[in-house]
């Protein structure tokens, strides 16, 4: 039965259960962290072997000749391009490998628009009056943090099943020439798990912004990571974007950080040659190289695309039980309540539900004071300001299946008793 | 007999047999790279073994106990932190443990000073009319790049055999409040290889800046390069602007990248703790973590400040014959002709030369034409330009001995030949 359609007399028993439950399991003193989407310890270990490839007998040559322990490399050894080029599906004059983190390259890229603009920007970024993102939300919180930081002003987009909301993107794109820029994960969408739909890639492909720098920031951070065997397919945005020669509106990154080891991976950067021939120039002022051991370790150790395939089987194998229970666990506790709105994700990271509205923040304290901790309620919005109060993250990657069920029943707990009350205090 | 005592007919016999040594070296067909402070292949091969502390069997886990397999831990691991404080002199809460390049941490320090300021800034430097520093010279070409990178507008402060000129450095930081900062490499300066005297860095650490936000940047890239036994010793300077409270104004910055691995080592900023406080507030939306498997090799591999200190005398038993080499063959091939000035370093990557005024170009350019590139004449002053185009930066490191020799022979006989050729030209 649903809730919205319980009494009075209905809804205060089924309080009553609810908080009967709720205290039983603070009694049990959980202490859980469902914050980030970290992997679990059993997924750093299936890559331990990579540590072997290098050792004190391995000649360090790249492929080009070089010598991958001394400086000079700026875009990355020769084999590291390759690899990551036919992951994104770009040519190998069309990426950049980098250090450790995707986050960085996304921040520098930015940082470096504030400073110095991209190519064919009139000015610095940094001095013009204003400068909007568009924000698809909820979206990764990391994003919005790197607007708030260089105070670029957000503008939220709707998620659609299809991805953004296009009509909204095309319309403000065109219409405002301070709309410099907007933040993708169009692969299992941090955090729905969305894929974004053909028709939405050939939209954003085809784009006629306003402002003449206007950038796609293609966050591809889960471009590999399926959970299931009939998962989802992206199309390439630079093949749609050549169509019609507007592949200077991309940028898009990648890392290894969730196929080898989160901090300890290798990120990717593509774009156009004109693009890259601009950040290139500004990038020899930052660095000489990046660490091009740890390219080498990489490569050595997949050899190819296949090898990141096979790999990301091994993950699946790991996270695909833990996605199932999660998602078996909504079900079953929530599914006939009519309390809660969730997507299913065939890959990628997360499980994003939605609940009746001015109830997230509840549901995040109730668990936190159950001994749970989720991603804050509202930090998948600009300015962790989710207008209706109804979006919550949950990582289930970090926490072995059995603790990950105690906590869902936790959280499905903590759902029934802030909705129960929202109810009875209307 | 000194080259300026000769007379018109005693220069043309000198210059004569000048060209026909120079034209018999142009035949060997020589071609050699020395333009930067690069480590030779066997420096790097004595840091092999440092590939196999971590392997697919070994315990990941820090001293605090975090994975550092996983993300977080910003600032760098604990044991980490240890190592490095103790080579820099400082307490572990007064350091980052980086990424892979110190020229990364210092580029991005003054990106953030632009977009953000420093702690004490009224408003980030890019909302000012106007940004100095203070550029010892000849200096380092790459601290340089990044002023001019962001529009800092260098003023060149001569280099004396204590360090910079103190007096000029006192008035200018006391006198204009747009100065905000200095560029210093205290230790084996690159590329005159001249340690700051005791006073020096007293005065350094009692500046009285007009600017609130002013900051020494104290690139200590050579902290532990000694080359010979009796090496030099610089006092520290933090230790120095406690004693005034002045320590807010100090950034430090060193790294292993010439220790173990170009490139592929770890990079340490050192501040005080209000200073980092407000770096790392900045510093967590551009990285969650920087690579700590890396940091960890490294910890486990020296294990201590001894293991470095033991490194370090690998080291120096590779790179003392090849200084060797190039101040004796300085001595010997134009020590009694006047034309040529250097400092005899005892530590660092460089050996510093001046010619006569006007020839340095011409000197790097009959080299080149000669088979030798050594780095541009004027790199090492701010916008490459040395006002008396004396300036030459010798990198002895990379060649091996025998083509070092050869090098050096072709380069004493360019300036012979540049410096006769100016003197006839008189």
């Amino acid at each position: 039965m649903k809730l919205t359609e319980m009494n009075k007399a209905e809804l205060e028993s089924f309080r009553n259960e609810c908080v009967k439950e709720y205290e039983a399991f603070k009694a049990q003193g959980l202490k859980l962290d469902m914050s980030r989407g970290k992997p679990g310890a059993d997924q750093l270990d299936i890559t331990m072997p990579m540590l072997d490839v290098l050792n004190s007998s391995t000649d360090m040559t790249c492929e080009d000749g070089t010598d991958s322990r001394n400086y000079g490399g700026l875009t990355g050894i020769p084999e590291a391009k390759k690899l990551f080029a036919d992951m994104l599906g770009v040519s190998t004059d069309e990426i950049i490998v980098g250090g450790n983190a995707s986050l960085a390259l996304m921040y520098d890229t930015i940082a470096r628009a504030m400073t110095h603009g991209v190519l064919g920007s009139e000015k610095p970024w940094c001095k013009l009056d204003k400068v909007k993102f568009l924000c698809p939300a909820p979206g990764y919180d990391r994003h919005f943090g790197i607007c708030e930081n260089f105070g670029i002003e957000m503008i939220t987009i709707p998620m659609l099943s299809t991805g953004p909301d296009m009509d909204m993107v095309e319309k403000l794109v065109s219409e405002d020439d301070s709309v410099k820029g907007i933040w993708c994960v169009p692969m299992y969408s941090n955090p729905d798990g969305i894929t974004y739909s053909d028709e939405t890639v050939k939209r954003f492909a085809n784009l006629s912004p306003a402002a003449k720098d206007f950038r796609i920031f293609w966050d591809n951070a889960y471009c590999v990571h399926h959970l299931c065997d009939d998962h989802d397919t992206l199309l390439n945005i630079f093949d749609e974007a050549k169509k019609t020669g507007k592949e200077d509106m991309i940028f898009e990154f990648a890392s290894t950080s969730k196929i080898s080891f989160p901090g300890a991976g290798v990120a990717v950067m593509a774009a156009s040659k004109a693009n890259l021939d601009q950040i290139v120039k500004l990038l020899g002022m930052q660095y000489i190289s990046y660490d091009k051991i740890n390219q080498l370790r990489h490569v050595r150790y997949f050899k190819n695309l296949d090898g990141i395939m096979a790999k990301m089987e091994e993950h699946k194998k790991i996270l695909a039980p833990k996605f199932a229970m999660v998602l078996d666990m909504l079900d079953k506790e929530l599914g006939e309540l009519g309390i809660l709105e969730w997507h299913k994700p065939t890959g990628g990271y997360f499980v994003s539900v939605n609940t009746l509205s001015n109830c997230a923040k509840k549901v995040v304290q109730y668990c936190k004071e159950g001994g749970v901790v989720l991603t804050g309620a509202g930090a998948t919005y600009p300015y962790k300001n989710d207008p209706a109060d109804r979006n919550i993250r949950i990582a289930p990657t970090y926490p072995c299946v059995a603790d990950l069920e105690k906590a869902m029943q936790l959280f499905c707990i903590s759902v029934k008793l802030a909705s129960v009350e929202k109810l009875l205090a209307e």
